[in-house]
């Protein structure tokens, strides 16, 4: 019998599925390996890769291509974790259990399984004694499982509302901005890669609604099952309901919601109107997000990319950490694991963007001396913005300049600023401040 | 010795202080003891709660009086988990280094104490293996150390843009939208217990600055300390400010800003602009948000209530939930513990508000005819806005009205639109929508 991972023997991870998500974890397993090491406490290596066909042993990985293997059931028999990024249902599940059964822990991001037969796979976890984590199934990069099942466990969760399609969301979005009515967008969001050729998952709720029961069960702590979700898609959104939500000041955003009232859980996909004031109205294109309120915590909302290689990635490789670093015997706080001791730059040496307004004599030459003082620092303009200041015609003419710079670091910024004062056609400096987030 | 803790004995919580957090902790701990029970795997005892002078026994909270000593030195030495809620550095650095030494783990709010000597305390929980948690420390409830932590545990942050100062977004956010100056703004922030008496150590950015430090702390994996970070308050920040962010379609926020560079770290708190299309522009009031950027995950966001005992102490619960299951020995996934089964509700008993826009006749006794449709069923009307329809002068004359119910089943709603459908002075329905998110 092979030991148990320690800080000696490796966890054996098994990965099945090379696709795009399947690709970039193992892609990222390898590039980030120290860290990972540091924070699971023990290296992880990678024991297998299942594909359907031999020949596809994605050459592009960089890995050992004897790991490539079409025999996912043998694959599951020797390994400390599974990670299942194949979808579906089957040969998914049977692979799940198979994995359990022999004592691994369990990574996956299929929310169609996990909406259809959740409660099967949870049972057999608690069966076998290991984990099944999934963060990757809801909101892709978002960790939101996490903080759903162990941030709020001391807390009561009353609502949960989701954006948890992003081609749903790009498409009344475009509706919204552009005024474009339902099949113009979609042909807009299928041009960019944001739909399928064919919709109908996204369009109709589906995708949403296996969301929604994962989401319910895990915020209620109860069984809910896709088939018992709600679900009316964005098909029927017209150009006069968007124009609709927009007179009552609203948005509309086709939303997962699940409720816990007193007699039960309500679970829903349907488009609504939101107010624009309303966080989740605020969540533009691809992007989703789940707006949680609780007893105690009060209103939450998570925010992020919903899918795509990498942040579906990021989040199976935040679970296998998590699972890992169980099978090491870890599951400690932040103290345990060895410290970056990056150094800690001078507020000089920061890198950001300055907007500054001055009040300037109106004459000419004004301009080149001030530019001049920017290029002496080396700080390049981005925009230059003449205002004449009203009322100022009977004493010597004065104007406001409104300059915004590139990125520079802060002390040629600020070395900048303080030649600029030292100008004879400045006469001050009405407003400086950095500008961020752009 | 007393045995480790077991499903058969509780674990022992000690809580020291029963402040406004510290009372909000014991309480919950109480009303959600089944559900913690089932989370944690093992049941929580509260052994005792510190306080600073006999007397203060908060008989409020109905807990037993003989569990409240103003000998906490000797409390901690009989606990499995220490809850410190009463911030500052001592006596709360000397309490927390002697629970640990006595094989407790911890859980604190305090971010005074994070900041100034976050690596004592990490490298004393690494060195007696035990737990240290501090959810609560930044952000309040807003789940965002442990995703920070862990689920981008395989990915590598570049960013943190925080709004984590809820009196200075607060005061900020005012003199957006209503053009007050900065004075103004404190006092309408003091007269609504957003502001202290004394709010230098919010509006001068102390608060601010502490966070980010434990912020760029976890989010690169490395020792930040308060006074490694440049900080600057809000208190420079003028209408002029405020109205040249505008004008750059901008809004001002005080941002703790950690990046991580080729060079190192930097880590700073100071007001910025930042482009109203960026979702922490958004961040409203007294809330708090922090924006992540991660190579893989992409673009994170965490919104919430940054304060207040309630969403504090829910915080700290999470945290009790996650050390008290370490200690059980679980660690386990949602598989593990029992199940709620709530009943899971038709769609028709969903509880929600309609928006409808009626194509109608333009004569009188319309209204009063759709009104009684709603009257039938019990949905009460909000709101009904008549607009005539242009160029149906020569046909026979229509409008359409709009109506927005308030609450009711969607059984009840559907009921009515069923009837409006057939009435005679009803032409159509040109959109039906739900309302939510208000």
């Amino acid at each position: 019998m092979t030991p148990e991972p320690s800080p000696t023997r490796p966890v054996r991870v098994a990965l099945l599925g090379a696709g795009v998500v399947g690709g970039a974890v193992a892609r990222l397993l390898t590039e980030h390996a120290d860290d990972m090491r540091a924070r699971v406490g023990g290296s992880l290596e990678i024991v297998g890769i299942a594909v359907r066909r031999a020949g596809r042993d994605r050459s592009d990985l960089g890995l050992d291509p004897s790991l490539f293997t079409t025999d996912a059931d043998e694959l599951v028999t020797r390994a400390d974790v599974v990670v299942e990024v194949i979808g579906g249902i089957e040969p998914a599940r049977s692979l799940i259990l198979r994995a359990m059964e022999h004592g691994a822990s369990v990574v996956t991001a299929n929310k169609a399984l996990l909406a259809e037969d959740g409660p099967t796979l949870y049972d057999a976890a608690a069966e076998h004694g290991v984990d099944l984590y999934y963060e990757a199934a809801v909101a892709g990069a978002i960790p939101l499982l996490r903080p759903l099942r162990e941030s709020l466990a001391g807390d009561e969760v009353r609502t949960v509302l989701g954006i948890v399609n992003g081609t749903t969301n790009y498409v009344l979005d475009k509706m919204d901005t552009t005024g474009a009515g339902f099949a113009d967008a979609v042909e807009q969001a299928q041009a960019l890669g944001y739909a399928e050729a064919d919709p109908t998952a996204d369009v109709e709720g589906f995708d949403a609604a296996a969301k929604a029961a994962i989401l319910a069960s895990l915020a209620f702590h109860t069984r809910v099952s896709g088939v018992d979700v709600h679900r009316e898609g964005i098909t029927e959104v017209t150009a006069a309901d968007i124009a609709a939500a927009r007179e009552m000041d609203c948005v509309v955003k086709l939303l997962a919601i699940c409720e816990r009232t007193d007699a039960g859980v309500s679970v829903r996909v349907h488009p609504a109107m939101i107010p624009r004031s309303h966080p989740l109205a605020g969540v533009r294109e691809a992007f989703n997000a789940v707006f949680v309120e609780a007893d105690a915590a009060g209103q939450l909302m998570f925010y992020g990319r919903g899918a795509g290689g990498d942040p579906t990635a990021s989040a199976v490789l935040g679970d296998i950490v998590a699972v890992a670093r169980h099978r090491v015997g870890g599951g400690l706080g932040p103290g345990e694991s060895t410290y970056a001791d990056l150094p800690v730059l001078e507020m000089g040496q920061a890198v950001t963007r300055y907007h500054i307004s001055l009040d300037v004599e109106d004459r000419s030459g004004v301009l080149a001396q001030v530019a001049a003082a920017f290029a002496e620092h080396d700080v390049s303009i981005e925009t230059v913005r003449q205002q004449l200041v009203p009322g100022t015609a009977s004493q010597s003419a004065r104007a406001n300049l409104i300059i915004v710079t590139h990125t520079a670091t802060d002390a040629a910024l600020s070395s900048t600023v303080e030649r600029l004062r030292t100008l004879d056609v400045v006469r001050g400096v009405n407003s400086l401040m950095r500008v961020e987030g752009s």
